[in-house]
């Protein structure tokens, strides 16, 4: 049986999202106890069951992001599974989808239609732009939203862009995702309305720039990429150590002082070249020059251990494998052990709220496809047997 | 007057926070409709009021992250100020903070003493490792954050880490800080507990690896960067036209063959280095060569309109001024443009947060330093002219 506790375990969610910005917004609310219902489809469910590497047929991907959920698997395109569906609508909080604009309406599911069965339901439609405007019903993926977005013109050299190695603009999405349906939740429980939200992963990104769209503002001039540099504090950034790269930041004349010790050049405390941070950015290329011949004296461990004794604000540059082991996630109980039915022994990474007077501790396996169509047709639908062995028959 | 609406118009958040994460939080708070108290120090309040370009005295920083919100100005070292600051905690639904892990004790406001005050309040302390574990105590930056969250040794080209050109860990912090207080609020509504959120942007960072976890944990093999190419896909990431970059996301045969069109190379179909996404990785150098040969024939605006023409994922990379001059951007009405009293008319990204249902309007805009001190202490707290008066007089 799954065990749920936290803030949200009177809440359910029909989650009818598949990929990964729908699927991480309702992990981070079954995270918080939230009951989600994962509606897949017959024969292959969530496309993220299909990438590898497996593990006894599991897709590592889908794996890493649906915990705690159970897998419903129904025909929305018959007429049992629509009905099905319509009855899990009445039972349910909240309904979370990234369809293409259409799909909804043509499934028979339009907001109105839903809106009509279940006044106060909150409904969560996430696309890559939203549903209005010249892009309102195109799709797009994540790169192509880091590339929209202004995200990979700040990120590495200038006139060189880079996206970032992670998908940031789905992750985010979930985040915002999250977000908005957690706000609807609270509007629900004060005045009983239903809120619809029409997220754009778009929109989402560029509300990330922030100080770069006021400083845009502000003067007119297009902010640039700086690398791993900064554009006005040195050193600041990536440096090669004997083995590899680490990362200064020097924001202070403080660190500065401490630095000059830590790599015992107490004597550019009083360099003209050196001295305040202004001097620094001047003679930037020479300081950095200066920088890397000293730290490819010794190691990234060692420097680490050095610039932590002196308390310069440094760390190495971790990989996933370094990370995954770095004893600070390690004491955070960050990382989850958990058996599946059929991989065995799985771990994953486990939600990153804690609170410090009520354990969160939702750390159900991800479901195989399918695996809760019955239970919920039975327990929460009340469908008799006749009933369930026909929707189970139609995959 | 500040005008609030949407679900949060009933709470009342004391924002303890400076510089990103935290402030980025309540923003978010904020366009839902939370009133928010941000609580600054004499003279010189936030430090990102200090950053540059300004605008009549008024920092671009600042002005980018803090629409919305009340500024009151106590001087929490002295009596009458930590009096003040009892008083707003006792009328607050929540408090938000990022001192060092001592400070909040030192200054006499320990969790247990604002507990015995106000049981219900939820607190929200942010930090970048979190109160607990080997770097329990240390501070850290959005650069240390990056570099140890494996996020840089995935981004850029393999053994060539690079950051990710926006503030993402402070950002991915506001965001996952406004996701716990929400489910806080959800919590104290309907058991009246106030949770206490033990935040860690490391630990932030670290749930975005997902699948790259996931891969890591069935395989045992670190994943490595790929630059902005994908590792399974061909045609994908960062290509060269005429006049700068574009992205090219072709993640499927029936996009591949609107490509080959859109491109006026049908008889790759039948190209037995091309035909088939197998085919195209193996032949991946000569592929992209070949493309970008094509592609240099064109602008990125032509290209644009060819692509979109066949329905062929692609899309310019635009830079800042470029993403807020989008018609998708402009036709959302993200851009918000108001009256602020000391630099005139000021632009801002407004929230990414759309209900179709119920519109949210908090346009208000961010405060001059101490802007809201006496209207505080005397219509929340009730205070006398005399005691206002002495309050006022110590900054």
């Amino acid at each position: 049986m799954y065990t749920r506790n936290g803030p949200l375990t009177h809440i359910r969610v029909l989650d009818l999202s598949q990929t990964l910005a729908g699927p991480f917004a309702t992990t981070i609310l079954s995270d918080l106890g939230a009951e989600i219902i994962k509606i897949e489809k017959p024969g292959t469910g969530d496309q993220t069951r299909h990438f590898s590497p497996y593990k006894n047929g599991e897709s590592h991907y889908f794996l890493s992001i649906n915990r705690n959920k159970k897998s419903v698997v129904i025909n929305l395109k018959e007429e049992e599974g629509k009905k099905a569906l319509w009855d899990l609508i009445k039972v349910s909080d909240v309904i979370i989808e990234k369809f293409r604009p259409e799909t909804m309406t043509k499934l028979g599911f339009s907001h109105e239609k839903i809106k009509k069965q279940k006044e106060n339901i909150i409904i969560c439609s996430i696309s890559a732009f939203g549903k209005t405007g010249p892009l309102g019903n195109k799709a797009g993926y994540d790169i192509i939203v880091q590339a929209l977005s202004g995200l990979m013109s700040l990120t590495g050299e200038p006139n060189d862009p880079v996206r970032a190695g992670i998908p940031i603009a789905d992750l985010v999405g979930g985040l915002y995702g999250a977000i908005s349906i957690l706000s609807a939740l609270i509007k629900k429980e004060k005045s009983n309305k239903g809120l619809i939200i029409d997220e754009s992963l778009l929109d989402n990104m560029v509300s990330l720039l922030g100080y770069f769209s006021g400083s845009y503002f502000m003067t007119e001039e297009n902010p640039q990429a700086v690398g791993d540099k900064h554009p006005f504090i040195a050193p600041y950034g990536k440096y090669k150590a004997k083995d590899g790269f680490m990362v200064l930041a020097i924001y202070t004349e403080k660190f500065w002082n401490l630095f000059t010790k830590a790599i015992n050049k107490i004597e550019w405390a009083d360099d003209s070249r050196f001295k305040l941070n202004e001097n620094r950015i001047l003679n930037e290329n020479e300081l950095n020059f200066e920088i890397e011949q000293i730290l490819q004296e010794r190691s990234i461990e060692e420097w680490t251990i050095i610039f932590n004794k002196y308390g310069v604000p440094s760390a190495p540059i971790l990989d996933v494998k370094g990370i995954l082991n770095y004893p600070q996630v390690k004491s955070r109980n960050l990382i989850k052990e958990i058996e599946h039915k059929q991989s065995g022994n799985i771990k994953f990474i486990g939600t990153p709220i804690k609170f410090t007077n009520e354990k969160l501790n939702n750390n159900n396996p991800p479901p195989l496809l399918g695996e809760h169509t019955e239970d919920v047709l039975k327990n929460i639908l009340k469908y008799d047997k006749n009933k369930i062995i026909k929707i189970l028959n139609e995959y």
